[in-house]
């Protein structure tokens, strides 16, 4: 007998029951009339001027996690994409891969959960895909976003950009979101209070790029990878050496001590709602000022600053007791579907 | 030991893997320097105007099929529903999900498939996305690719626009991508020389707007749910009946003797590269003249027209011999996974 509150295979056919699930279930669930809805395309009509265009899949697991879930993460994920591209979000589309049997409200619940945050971080969500697929070949749910946003028009950002002296500025404390994952695929109890920094970004981004115009060289949200992934590729595409002080960066206790516990790094640990900088020489602290007035930024500061060109160039963190370490590129997975 | 001819999960983890993945293996194959390069966004300049955007995720098991594979179907299933809407396709976004242990080779072979499909359909692959999962988490591989184009200045389509009169036009056999997939599934070997219909349909859909302005009232590419499923929702949509001539509907002889072997019906199932429009009383013929100059639409046909409003308008099919059949919305999943 097929339950009535799990998907099935014919959810995902493309006939009654699909426009039912749309209809019934994923519409109000993220409070729009017309994602996904009877047309494929959405027509838009947009500021003139350039525009940003980003995707990422989100295969996350578990599907809810401290502080988030799969739905929030995909708006979030890919808002901040836009962002720190300097574009101001307007627009994501929605695909839904669903294992069949996947509970219909959990569904709903994540759905909620994401319609929730485009309408906080005054996105629509304008177009949409659904497809089911045997229980066998993916285990629940995995979302895909794409986003179109209106590139703001102080935004001037590149690795040709940086020079030697500009300042790297760190929104807040790192590994949030990766522990919160982690801890709860462990079942660490006494990471209870770590929830994932997921969060969408762009009021940090705009923030910065209407104080301080073009003095912002250039930003990235450091997710997969985490800040020595994003920091590495940041020196070695713009061909100058980083000093990183580690005693500046903004510390969360627990998920040091979920770190220590699980043997893991915060410096390549996935961020979901953070934001890496490179500002010009004298303008670390007025960023800083201007970051640290939004909560999820309370804690920014300035971490480093850019050295001189350099064929290999490098980054140096200056470690808190003095010592220095080159950060490498994480090789390979550290913390597989964290994202 | 781990192969380096498969997928391992690290090629996810945003690291140094991640890197040599995208560099060496997915820009080259899709012939692109920037698609899901170092930085995550694509910043555009469209022309003025509106645009359309659309997403599809892409689920087609096998994913090589006779005719097509996963790759181009990823690119035409976007296209597509960028052409119906009115628009010029332009740019797509790529994001890829993976299982561990899948065959470097074969995704190599997949994805230059869909550079060459996106080349010759004049769109590019300007951002992207790639995410590794474990072996029980996804049997291979999953595409996704949103799209945005620019709106034809002729496009003037809408539900809306439809009146009593106006002609049906399809632009060839139905079923080939349905029936090509399902005997590749099912081992027949007698339809051995079917295969898929998938092919970008913008040549199709602006040939007929350069030629008909607002007399083409609305477009359609029948994928999953056939004809069937997309002349209800525009009979229900447009609140008029209509009356289908199954003689008049071009014939593919081996997909309709596959459908018979396997019974299946033509009319629900999957197309990839066809068009349904409805044009103007009148403006049938010419726009079966304008579409059977290419070879993709060479048996183009008006089909029927638009009858009278109807507060629970219906679809008939006039059958070849006389008789009348209501035709209804596909209930659920007919073939799953075919696209």
């Amino acid at each position: 007998m097929v339950s009535k509150d799990r998907i099935q295979l014919a959810h995902g056919g493309g006939g009654q029951l699909t426009v039912e699930l749309i209809e019934r279930v994923i519409l109000p669930a993220i409070g729009s009339s017309s994602a996904g809805g009877l047309t494929d395309s959405a027509v838009l009509k947009l500021d003139a001027g350039e525009i940003a265009f980003t995707t990422d899949s989100f295969v996350v697991r578990p599907l809810e996690f401290p502080g988030s879930d799969i739905g929030k993460l995909a708006v979030c994920g890919t808002v901040n994409d836009l962002a720190v591209a300097g574009a101001i979000p307007k627009v994501l589309s929605l695909a839904l891969v669903i294992a069949e049997g996947f509970e219909i409200d959990k569904l709903k619940r994540i759905l909620t959960s994401l319609g929730e945050t485009a309408r906080a971080a005054g996105v629509s969500v304008v177009t949409g895909d659904t497809k089911v697929v045997g229980s066998d070949a993916c285990d629940g749910l995995m979302i895909n976003t794409a986003g179109i946003g209106s590139m703001h028009p102080a935004a001037e950002l590149g690795f040709d950009r940086i020079v030697p002296g500009d300042e790297i500025v760190l929104s807040g404390p790192l590994g949030e979101h990766g522990m919160a994952v982690m801890s709860q695929r462990e079942g660490l109890s006494f990471s209870a209070e770590l929830e994932s920094d997921c969060a969408a970004i762009h009021e940090l981004t705009v923030g910065l790029l209407e104080a301080l115009g073009s003095d912002v060289k250039f930003m990235r949200d450091p997710t997969r990878g985490g800040l020595a992934a994003t920091l590495v590729e940041v020196a070695d595409s713009a061909g100058y050496d980083m000093e990183i002080n580690e005693a500046a960066i903004p510390i969360n206790r627990t998920a040091r001590a979920t770190a220590e516990m699980l043997g893991l790094d915060l410096l390549t640990a996935a961020n979901e709602g953070k934001l890496v900088a490179v500002v010009a020489g004298g303008a670390g602290e007025r960023a800083v000022e201007i970051l640290s007035a939004f909560d999820i930024a309370a804690d920014a500061a300035v971490i480093g600053k850019v050295g001189q060109q350099a064929e290999n160039a490098l980054v140096e963190l200056v470690t808190t007791v003095g010592g220095r370490r080159v950060l490498q590129m994480p090789y390979g997975e550290q913390l597989p579907r964290i994202c």
